[in-house]
Formats: structure tokens, sequence, C-alpha cells
């Protein structure tokens, strides 16, 4: 009897990612490998600092500080690409995807960047690239949209990705407290980076977002051409003005195409959801991916978005399903298409004008507080169509100062851009104007 | 360069759901063979009655009464066996599986009578057994399951499984109508059988819940092992109850392992769910799957859980998934040990005894109005340490009747069974006393 086959893995960075694949996998190894039918070896890990003491032991032996050397390895089968970034890390992962290996990430913002590159250089050398674990942390919401919904079209995807977000907007909401507070104290917990920019100011969700687009629709959307907005300009009022219209506020990522005109939109921002729809539930660091299916209906998957144990599981899964592309007869991968999205999209489509981005809106403005400023604020309004469906309007400090809540009915992005700068130009209004959208997602 | 490979696909039962999957295939099949790399070909079809007229065209020629014929066929190489029950549907699995094939499944009744058996077959002869159409519906949740949290462990899953009953509870607390009635309703809207037996007393949940069992601890656990309780004694009124607790009240199967003892308890009953909980929200037809994992954290599954559409979207995935296991160079597939279910469990696990089972119970008494009958229960439940948590008691028609509703703290299945059969001797109690569980899950 022929032995069982080695599968190599080596783990370029060993930071709270990387020591949780390196503990977990050493737990489960004996498990998978039965399952398998393959011996599993942590062969390799690259770290920054070799003296430094880690949660998890690695031999000395297996530490380098060079990930392109475990990259280019011959006795490296799979790596695993922790190392963050988008700089060593595109090099690590071409190298290893040039050397035929398979490749696994968690790095969004890497694969919205670098994706079209990645996977041209996969599907060249029969290699593949797998980033469960790049969206959403523990949910397998990539092998739902690329496996389990393989027989849907993707009208509308949205949802919570960015957990930071989402614990400093439950926060704001239940304690009544202001963002900056709310933040520092998420700093100090460790649930946000000390440079907090990348999360609240919805790029993370952003980068996330295009990795859902390209795959649900085979196209890539960058930041830059998405409307992203962060979390930053609310405040605990406009939680307590949201509730009184009976809806929550959630930072979520919206990707909906039309399948009549084939543009597609994918947008971040803060959105005023239903208080009875179960994303507006969903509180704390975890994330929701709702999925509408034009056969499977609407799905909805909730789970931990980020986390040292939730990204491992998803390291892990995609470590399986590398392992079950291993061909038994020689040292080589089979290039299954069904893990390579395809080179091109089967239809394409291309980016919605902004006039084709319908929504309702919440207004927030600081005004002067004396007569005629609701004639002039709807007379701005007007202009371009943008009709008011109700008004909040609140004294507030200090004297002589109010704030008015309106929502409006339906209108479009192009519109109310506009009318933002007429309102801005208003003598009575006194502070930049905030915009949030309500999702009105019909589900 | 050599022409695709034509991969031949029978389908056996062409009902509501053998239907949706000739009908959706027909329409994503050019999709599929561009990512796939294959040629996809509906090749034949089982019918009851070849004269009947179907929402879908399948050439006559394609037809045939012999399903049998279909799973022998040497010209077919992917068989879905979608005829339901268990006599002819387990003939033509075991006879397609012998031949090498695939087969691709939705009948959780097959799986959970005969799973063993199937298994076993696949194995031997180098063919697979998909099954993600057999529990709930659109849910990606077997591949979930299977894949996507393969490094986990699950000390507790549990959710909605069954979405007649779901529906049936959702009309009868949004609307305060008898079971009866909305049972009526529900039938003549095509929500329920006309046999309803299966879905109202659990034993569709159950066959569901031991499918997940199976994948989850890799034991066959038959339904007369499981606690199995249906939803036709609930009344309006212990919705209004319930709802006065903070609880709303779902159909739940729940399986949970203790992985100190190895014990695993498989269970199906109305349970008491916290108003706020996530999976108290899911209403109507839809399904909701919770999955605690060790490694992800609890992640959740929400969706359609049945109808042609959802089902068929299921079945497409696992056709895939089963092309995606084809070997281009010769006709045969890969036996990728990942798809299938390990032959033993890595670590075994036995049932739970009944006094190991623990959780609070909402019990409602029929008694009679007289001094004297709350202090006669109270003792009774004393005599097995079952300990009151709270009491409701309202007067009832006829006069002299009351309605109590208790609620316990902590005991178990042993201590509540012996507690009620000592209350259903008691004169004062009239009716059999009603045992709901109470969902105290943690999350």
């Amino acid at each position: 009897m022929n032995p069982l086959p080695l599968i190599r893995i080596g783990v370029c960075g060993l930071g709270t990612v990387g020591q949780g694949v390196w503990k977990h996998l050493t737990r489960v190894r004996p498990d998978l490998e039965l399952r398998l039918g393959v011996k599993l070896e942590l062969t390799r890990a690259s770290v920054r600092d070799l003296r430094k003491r880690r949660a998890v032991r690695v031999p000395g032996k297996k530490l380098t500080t060079d990930s392109l050397s475990i990259a280019t390895d011959p006795n490296i089968d799979i790596v695993c690409e922790l190392i963050g970034g988008t700089t060593v890390a595109r090099e690590v992962t071409l190298a290893a995807l040039a050397a035929g290996k398979i490749v696994v990430s968690a790095n969004k913002a890497l694969i919205c960047q670098h994706g079209a590159e990645i996977f041209a250089a996969a599907r060249r050398h029969g290699g593949h690239f797998l980033f469960e674990a790049s969206v959403a942390g523990g949910i397998p919401i990539i092998k739902a949209l690329r496996e389990g919904l393989v027989a849907n079209r993707f009208p509308l995807i949205y949802g919570i990705l960015n957990g930071t977000c989402n614990y400093i907007l439950t926060q704001m909401e239940e304690q009544d407290a202001p963002y900056a507070s709310v933040l520092g104290e998420a700093k100090q917990l460790g649930y946000a980076e000390a440079d907090e920019s990348l999360d609240v100011e919805g790029w993370d969700t952003a980068h996330k977002a295009a990795v859902l687009a390209f795959l649900a629709h085979h196209t890539w959307v960058a930041p830059e051409q998405m409307i992203v907005e962060g979390i930053d300009r609310i405040t605990p009022d406009d939680f307590k003005h949201a509730a009184a219209l009976g809806y929550g506020i959630k930072l979520l990522a919206v990707i909906a195409r039309d399948f009549t005109t084939d543009e597609l939109s994918v947008r971040v921002h803060p959105t005023l959801l239903p208080e009875s729809h179960v994303v507006a539930k969903v509180s704390g660091v975890f994330n929701a991916v709702s999925v509408r299916g034009d056969v499977a209906g609407t799905t909805l998957y909730i789970g931990r978005g980020a986390g040292q144990d939730a990204t491992a599981s998803a390291v892990i899964s995609d470590l399986v399903d590398a392992v079950a592309l291993w061909k038994n007869d020689r040292r080589a991968f089979i290039t299954a298409r069904k893990a390579l999205p395809p080179e091109r999209p089967a239809r394409g489509c291309r980016l919605a004008p902004a006039e084709h981005i319908r929504c309702r809106y919440y207004l927030r403005l600081t005004v002067r507080d004396e007569p005629g400023v609701l004639a002039q604020i709807a007379t701005a309004m007007a202009v371009r169509q943008v009709s008011i469906a109700s008004v909040i309007q609140r004294a507030q400090e200090p004297a002589g100062v109010a704030s008015l809540v309106l929502t409006t009915h339906q209108s479009d992005e192009r519109a109310m851009r506009a009318t933002l700068v007429r309102l801005g130009r208003l003598r009575c209004v006194l502070e930049r104007p905030l915009l949030l959208r309500i999702g009105d997602f019909g589900d």
C-alpha cells in the first residue's frame, strides 16, 4: 500500500490570525488527516521578529523572516498568506501561484486591489487562490456564493461586513453615547485599531464589498468607483430620530444589480433599517450578509466577522478545499474550474450612473432657529424634485440653533448630491448636512 | 483539442422538485458549462404517468416510467433521486451507487432510515451521495457544516427545520387563531400536505435533525431514539402566556453534544425562545439553523426551507459539486473523501440518558378551579425536585375550570416525565398537561 501523500503547508505571517491557524490546525490535524486520507504538515512559518514570544509554540527551525522563501520553497504545497498589506503580500501570493501552489488568503485589501492579477496568475500556472477568510470571518459566505448558490443570479446582496463599526453603532445606540467616547472604549478593548480610519470611514467594508461583487458578478469594482461613507458623523440623536421613525442604523455594504439593464451598483453607507428587520437585530461585533438569489430566494448568514478563531476557521476550511484539489497520482493540483472564478463574466455589466441609484433618504441639518428656514430648505430640495416625506424639528444648544431631520420619498444619488450642495450654500444651514440612506430591501 | 467531456444527468421523479431542477438547470446550463468546462445534458427523467401535462416541457423520448432503468443506464453519470418515499427511492439510489454513479438526493426520510447503507454503498463503489436539498431547502447548510466549518466541533446545533410548522405557529401567534383553523388555511394554500401528521407531529423535523446530527457527529440517531413532540396541542393562549413571560414559540430541532462526556442528545419540540432572539423573529415558511462551532463561534443561517425553487437551487449546487468530482482523463469520479462522511467517527459518542438532558420547562395544566389545587400540584412536582419558577392562573370556560401555567427552574427529562405521570393522576388535573421546553441557548 502506498504511503499517504504528504501535504506541506507554509504560513506567511504569524500574527493574530496566523497563530490561530497554527493552533487550531495543530489540534484538528488528526481528524482532518483521517477524513482526507493525507498527511498534513505545518512545514514553515514566516515572522517579522524571530525572537518575539508567541502564544503558539513553533519550533525555531521552522521559522524564517523571509516570507518569499516560503512562497518559492519547492517543499511547500499550500501557502497561507496572512501578512496583510498589499506589497509583500502581493509578491508572496504571485510567487507562490507562479510555482503552481495553492494560496489561501484572508487579505481583502489585496484581493480588492490586485484580484485580477492574482486570479490570472492562478489560472496561468494551474494553481488556486482561496479566500474564504477575507469576508465575514467565520461565516462561510464565499463558499455559499460560489458553490451553495451556484444556480442563482444575485440581484441584491447587502450586509454588515465590519464588526468594529457594528460594535460602535450598537454601543452608541444602547448607551446613548457619543461616537468619540465609544471609539475610545473600542480601542481600549481591542475592537478598534489604533488608526481606526480604514474601518470607520467604510473602506474595509468597501474592500469586502468588492470581493463579494466580484464573486457574484465577476466584475471588479474599485472602492473609488463606489459610494463610500462612514459612521464618524453619526450622533446619539440620529439613533433617537431613527427610532422615532421606526428604524435602527447599520453600516451596510449594498451590491445591487438590475438584470434588465445589467447595471451594477456597489455602495457602503450607514443605512436606516426597519427595527423589525432581522439584520437590524445583529449587534456588537457580529456580521450579517443577506443574499437574494433568483432561484433560492433570500438567504441570510450571521456570525462573527473577525477575530483569531473565526478567521482561523475560515482559513482551515480553505486548506481542506485545497487538499481536495490534490491529485493523488502525481504532485500536482487539479485545475478544478469551480474553485476559480471565470476569466470573464458570462454576461457583462456596467456601473449604474448616480441617477439610477435610488432610495429614500434621511437628512439631518443644523440650522438657524428663525422664521422661514423650513421654506428655504424645502425650496432648495424642490429644485431637484426631492420630495419631503417627514420633518422633525428640535431646538438645540446653543440657543438660536435647531436640528432639522427630514426624510424624503424615493430620489436618486445625483439629485441628492446636487441638493446637498445647494443646501450647503444656504445661509441658514450651519453645518455640512448629514445624509443617511433608508434601506427598503423588501424582505 | 479534445471535445469537452459530456456529463449526463438522469432525473428520477418529475414532481414539484424534479420539474424545478429541470427548469432551472435548463436555464443556467450555458453558464455552468462555461464555468465548469464540461457539457451538461439532461438525458432522461422518470415519471409515474407519461401522459400527464407538466409545467416543464420534456421531450417524450426522454421520459420513462422505470426509475430503476435510469439508475442502471450506462449512459447516465449523475442520478437525481427526487421520487420521495423510502422503497423505490432506496432501490434507485443503491442501484445507481452500485454502478459507480453520483446520486443527488433531497430525500431526508431515506437518508435518515437508510443512510448507513447508502454511504457504505457510495464508498464501496467509488461513487458519491450528495444531499444538500434534504435539509433547509435553499440554505446551503450541509455544505456549511461539511466544508465551511470543517475546523469545528459542534457542541450545539438548533433550528427551525419545517416551514409548514413555522407557518402555522406564526399565523397562530399573529392572528390569535386556533391550530385547527390555521392548519385548514395552510392546506388550502398548499403550505401543508393533505396528511399533515409527518410535519406537525415533528417527524419531518426529526428526519432532518438526524441528517444534521450525522453530518456533525458521524453517528446515526433514529427518530425513535429522539424526544419528538409536535405542535398540534399548542393553543393561542400558550402564545399569550409565552409573550407575557417574554417568549415566542418555535418548533426546534436541538442537537447537543457534551464533548467532556461525549453524550449526544437529539430532540424535536416546541420551544420558548426569548422574543429578542434572532431565531424567534424567523417567521412564516422560513427555516433557520444556528450552529455553534468551537472555533468559529455561533453562525446562523436563514432562508426558505422548501418549495420548488429553493430546493432546486440546492440540487443544482450538488450537481455542480458532482461535476467537480469528475475525472477528465477517464470516465470515472474521483473518490474525494471530503465529499463522503468518514466510515466511523473519529471519536464516538453515545446517546445522553434522559436525566442528563436538562432545561427549564413551561407547563400548562387544565385544573379544577377549587382551593388546594396549587398545593397538590406543587407537592406532586416537588417529589422529583422540579422547582417552580413562576405561576400564572386564569379562570377559564366552563366555570369551575382554570388554566394554570407554570415555569420551572432547570430540571431534566427524566424528572419531568415522572412528574407528568404524577400530575396526570391527580383528580384536580382535567386534561393531559402540555409541556414545552424553554430554550436557554446562551447566544
